[in-house]
């Protein structure tokens, strides 16, 4: 099975385009969490208990593991073991590197910490993304178009008549023989997101900037979905691992993710039905 | 002392241009290094040991460490620490991500690690480079026109009439408000050094490419050089790490680095002549 016919199976089952982004920062885990050995650990291991029926994917970012220094690579790979193996795992490293330093980069990723797939900074073009897709059955998330303000600074600037990013999606389209590679486009471009959409029909999109970076959900789905909203995965992290900073934090989590797993599922129903709707 | 600043004292104290590249691959130590408890850690400790009065640069690539799993980490903030503070540490981790998020790896990278000056990729634009910068006696050494193949799929494309690389040393250019930020560009692009070293004259370029990857060195000098070669740094990995594989490792790296340096001092002296000549 490809990265991608199992990433879709997943999000059948789970009927959930949830990401939840493990991205703990020790210095906003609940105060009674600190009294615990491993407090990131015991916070993850939480949050991951309350929710991993909501969801399709988590997506741990390395920067705060690697902040806390040693101890932040072994809880990562423990974090990673915790999650079960029925939903998706995405490492979000956005590396890239030469290929013999990009292989040791997938070495680190795929095979110590166990990722089911990860995100990759395509600037240094396909050699630097060759070592990731030798792994066939792992996914690939190149970045095209990012949430943040600096996307313009370059994605967005025209090479001849096509963005920077778009140029990205089509050379991600050409190198994706073993159907592994899924792409990041932010929810604050929805406009891009569509367009971007139908240049891929078939590849997942990672999708983050929902929420406190001030993307529309039902938009992301809308525009970033195949059909009935598949293979658009929509990420939240701080929303949810912060909904309360209480003892009650795991519970605060579950609603809130319930309440965007819920609110996904309504508008993928929508889909649904309008399509049923055309087809008459 | 801002970091360019630092950076031009350190070359011009130790008259070396050289950076070595602490690459190490646990699968290429020398086999009598095998039965120290810390094979690795004993290896990097005897190649700094044999280079350290050849040389203005370390750079640890992080990939190699990461590949080592948990104790990676470890190894790497030791390795740092057993370098002289009289030359430049340089932490190649390549990173780049939205603005919270590069903080911690800037985290990371500067406080964890504490090393003088990273590698990041440029792709995300400001934000995500703002954060390496806020730290201002350190170094941020953005990816411009890297050596690899995969240079030509994006960083070669026209913006306008203009490469999407000089979109970045412009960029790089714009915002070193705090002479804290320097170049990579590959050894491998003779022509566009030149072009570069025109539009930064005062900024440092870090220099890979030099050696299996095909580079010139004395190009490299000639045209990345700023006056007299130098804010060039001139990396090489592989061909001093591995000069032998023996027992012998360590005198051979030290034989091959002073090889390099006295080729870079020879070019760097015949710079100095030619315009001592040039002013009669």
């Amino acid at each position: 099975m490809s990265f991608t016919e199992r990433f879709r199976s997943v999000q059948e089952a789970t009927r959930s385009l949830l990401c939840v982004g493990l991205d703990v920062d020790a210095s906003k885990i609940p105060a009674h969490l600190k009294h615990d050995p491993e407090p990131v650990l015991a916070f993850n291991r939480a949050i991951i208990d309350a929710t991993k029926d909501l969801v399709c994917a988590y997506k741990p970012n390395l920067a705060f593991y690697e902040a806390m220094g040693e101890s932040g690579w072994r809880i990562l790979r423990e974090t990673v073991r915790m999650i079960p193996k029925s939903v998706i795992t995405i490492g979000d490293a956005k590396r890239g590197d030469i290929g013999n330093t990009a292989a040791q980069y997938a070495r680190a990723l795929f095979d110590d910490l166990g990722f089911d797939s990860v995100t990759v900074n395509p600037y240094m073009g396909f050699d630097s993304v060759d070592p990731f897709l030798k792994y066939p059955e792992k996914g690939v998330f190149l970045l095209a178009l990012t949430s943040n303000p600096g996307s313009r600074d370059f994605q967005r600037q025209k090479v001849g008549r096509t963005p920077l990013y778009e140029k990205v999606v089509r050379a991600a389209k050409k190198w994706n023989t073993s159907a592994n590679i899924g792409l990041v486009v932010g929810a604050t471009h929805p406009r891009e997101l569509k367009r971007i959409r139908s240049l891929v029909p078939g590849m997942p999109l990672l999708i983050p900037g929902v929420g406190s970076q001030g993307g529309d959900l039902e938009q992301s789905i809308r525009y970033g979905g195949d059909k009935e909203g598949m293979l658009a995965v929509i990420n939240a992290s701080r929303s949810i691992l912060y909904a309360s900073s209480g003892a009650d934090f795991a519970a605060a989590a579950r609603t809130e993710a319930m309440r965007m797993r819920d609110a996904m599922r309504a508008v993928m129903d929508e889909l649904a039905t309008s399509k049923r709707r055309v087809r008459r």
